[in-house]
């Protein structure tokens, strides 16, 4: 186990929100932007760990889609919060999944206490990258932001065990090929417009989870000899309205996950950080408790880690 | 210290070159991109580590411009080096210096036994950000990839320490702004075309690297307990031709440092793997030699890592 425990958490929902029927989506406006929801959140997570910036010494951005292509989103974050001091700041992305990875990656270090307090913030502006015209993409996503302010834990707390697969067969299931080096926003035509905006294949994806998430779910209970029955919440990445039936294939009962995509939509990375920091704030889960985060992203990429609180 | 070994090392420099004066940079041409040069590079560290990519159990990509906003970069490169297979996939980054922290950050993970062969591969496509009339911009970047295979260690080698600051007071002396939330392809006008490009402050950079990086060298030398007579090669980012007297400010001797730049110019995250892999080529650097890598980035960032070969 990495010792590592979750001192205080954050969340930042923009102020306006759209329904497609029963559906409620968070659209960022007013000059919030993926720094400004990013900062938010950060703050109410080191008010809630009684940190100050000062007691932070690393901030990682884990965010699927970044604020620029130079600097990375982590220094920008850093300008926001922590100008003047020298904190290093870095971004580990693995797309929707990016907090999961960043959260097992950074235990390593903080466990050898290479970092004693990290700040770790995921924050998206899926708004910016969605077509109307693609009305199911158009009516799933949401902005927002989440952030934990970890450290090394004293009780018996930490990261169990974390396993991560990317299948690139699907790589450009889910996908926004334009803006960076494969097509540079300078060639931007009428025609070719709408490669800069997201584009998903939610059969295909679909067809790639029902096919690969039971067995992979299966190993990772195996080979950590752990049981649903251990589990006090799992906590998946709100990719879609198809969740409860994927969660029916890996055998988890109803009261057994967190479901909120009717009501706060696809945040992309934001997604799990914020669907944890949901359950904290209303008791559902609470120190001690075993969660376990999971969930899918562009790349194809499959992320679950289990945790103490 | 953190055990790891590098067991393969390569390297892909485009084609086309082109001279400024006595500076010679490398531009891609006829079909080479981000990811195919990071395929490239990391095939030929394949082969020297006597590894097939089967054997690969974390690909990382540590450049600082990706090749889409969604994927992440590893899923892409994975992609085409990896399809069908299960190998993890993600990004780390800091900017120019990416692989000194992915370097940093995957060794954790290694010497705690979660990943036993990582394919660490940086790879950049400069010449897409770079506009002919900011003239020292343009003669001063290259394009390329370099890449790194990455096993625990057996032997008395390994990362024997890592610093990392960010001083983001000088966050935009080196950005690109637009092309991703801040600023979206979709926004794209005459007028403010140059925002998608690379700009740099060049003196703002010097003079906050002038300030700050003599004593981040000196607190990292005390901290560790080393000596610069105890390095056998200084590894510093190609960053301009400021490098020899920056190095001069850090007390490096000429002979002690590599300064590639007029010959292969500032290949961004690609220069510290690159230099890297030049000298392991040239056998300037061998088994037991300690290294250290050394730059600064857009960030502004600046990490040291001292390692036993």
């Amino acid at each position: 186990m990495r010792k590592v425990e979750i001192k205080g958490y954050g969340y930042y929902l923009p102020k306006k929100t759209v329904k497609f029927g029963d559906n409620t989506r968070y659209r960022a406006s007013d000059g919030e932007t993926q720094i400004s929801m990013a900062v938010e959140a950060s703050k109410i997570a080191l008010k809630r760990a009684k940190a100050k910036i000062e007691d932070i010494d690393l901030i990682v951005s884990a965010s699927a889609v970044g604020a620029q292509p130079i600097p990375c989103t982590a220094a920008l974050i850093h300008e926001q919060l922590a100008k003047g001091m020298s904190i290093p700041a870095m971004d580990i992305n693995s797309t929707c999944t990016s907090f999961i990875t960043a959260l097992d990656v950074v235990s390593y270090m903080i466990d050898a206490g290479r970092y004693k307090k990290v700040l770790l913030v995921a924050s998206e502006m899926a708004s910016v990258g969605l077509l109307p015209e693609r009305k199911e993409i158009f009516e799933l996503f949401s902005d927002g932001a989440a952030a934990v302010v970890l450290a090394r834990s004293g009780r018996k707390s930490g990261v169990i065990a974390a396993m991560q697969k990317t299948w690139s067969e699907s790589a450009h299931a889910t996908e926004i090929p334009g803006g960076l080096t494969a097509l540079s926003p300078t060639q931007i035509t009428k025609e070719n417009r709408g490669e800069y905006f997201f584009k998903m294949d939610g059969f295909k994806v679909l067809r790639t989870c029902v096919k690969k998430l039971p067995k992979m779910f299966e190993e990772f209970l195996a080979e950590n000899e752990v049981s649903l029955d251990d589990i006090d919440l799992v906590i998946p990445h709100q990719a879609s309205r198809a969740l409860p039936m994927l969660m029916k294939r890996l055998k988890v009962p109803k009261e057994k996950y967190v479901n909120i995509v009717a009501d706060y939509g696809n945040q992309v990375s934001v997604s799990v950080p914020f669907a944890l920091c949901k359950m904290l704030e209303e008791g559902k889960v609470k120190k001690g408790d075993k969660i376990l985060l999971c969930g899918t992203a562009a790349g194809l990429t499959s992320n679950i880690l289990l945790m103490e609180l």
